[in-house]
């Protein structure tokens, strides 16, 4: 029970492991700034919302790439997670730095968590074709799904 | 090994899937009110404060439909999940209504959660009269809370 | 399937359950609070804020506590998550106290989210070795961290 449970989430683990390494960066960046407040509040201001607006996307971020990983195939999924981790590091950089920057927004990653919300999708039809019509496509979709991963890298 | 599992999580999927979509709509609702902060500020106010509470409650809903759902039965913690995702999108659509209006407060889906929570501690009970006592009154348990999710229904 | 996955689970799934209810009890005390705003705004403030850096670092407890507890054994990820829940309540209970008093800051549990950490890396690093090297010592490891577990009572 143990290694087969293992080996099938290992890769999302990993992730998730350096996505709770990145929210303690990002804290510690937020208790630096407030310690040095009183000198610069708009700096303050300026971290504490990147980190609220990062916190907020958290959970769904973690849903969706599980999900993706329990349903289809955990490779592709702690691939996106990754692609994902380095476009918040970016976004998190970006909102700490000059006012006169215009202010990247609520969102970010749509591209990351769209994909892994079709993952999710598509592992889930494939079930359903499973049961219902017992014509396994898991293994083509899962090719299809690595190979789709790359496109991610694209800027 | 993935079947099985599968399986066992389909409708929790789903229903994350949903709460990610609505999670989405409820960020870009507050992105468009964030580009006309200047004309509205009481309604970006209003906007950004209903989705910081929808997104502090959706870690413990997720964690507490999940456990619902592994300990004891899917389908009537999918069922009390998309009441749950009912629930906060009247909360949202509510909180961004006139200003005069008074504010719904900061907890909603009492009832579908403690529901939920419920659903838990009759599963983990279960688990441990099955291990201690042998006896296994799981199917009843699951027929009465399928019967009683369809309580939540009521106004 | 339905009592394997439960056995290996039940004491995690028990530890969400009570961090649930100490976020239903932090919203409580906030919604408390918002209703004498008007009388006492910096204690609407404090509570508020306590609130906000709890739901914070929420998700990431959850996914490091379930992430240990998968890979490597339930009881001490279970018993490590208790001792983050008391650390918390003190926190809260700490942050909400006198003006005067120096604000506690933004990270708590440090050591407890540390020690799960390690926990995970353990476990994936254990899983390796049996897949790789065909050597296991997850006994050997799990008695060791139960022992560990009980450093984390240390004040």
């Amino acid at each position: 029970m143990y290694s087969i449970v293992v080996e099938n989430i290992y890769l999302l683990v990993i992730v998730t492991l350096i996505s709770v390494l990145q929210n303690a960066f990002f804290l510690l960046k937020v208790e630096k700034e407030c310690k040095g407040v009183h000198k610069n509040p708009a700096a303050f201001e300026r971290v504490s919302c990147a980190n609220r607006n990062c916190m907020d996307a958290y959970p769904t971020f973690l849903a969706v790439m599980w999900c993706a990983g329990l349903c289809l195939s955990q490779a592709p999924a702690s691939f996106a997670g990754i692609i994902y981790l380095v476009v918040r590091q970016k976004y998190f950089v970006g909102y700490m730095g000059q006012t006169s920057q215009s202010t990247p927004g609520y969102l970010f990653g749509k591209r990351v968590l769209f994909f892994l919300f079709l993952m999710c999708i598509v592992g889930i039809f494939n079930y359903l074709l499973v049961r219902f019509c017992s014509s396994d496509y898991k293994e083509y979709v899962e090719t299809i799904t690595s190979a789709a991963s790359a496109l991610l890298l694209l800027p």
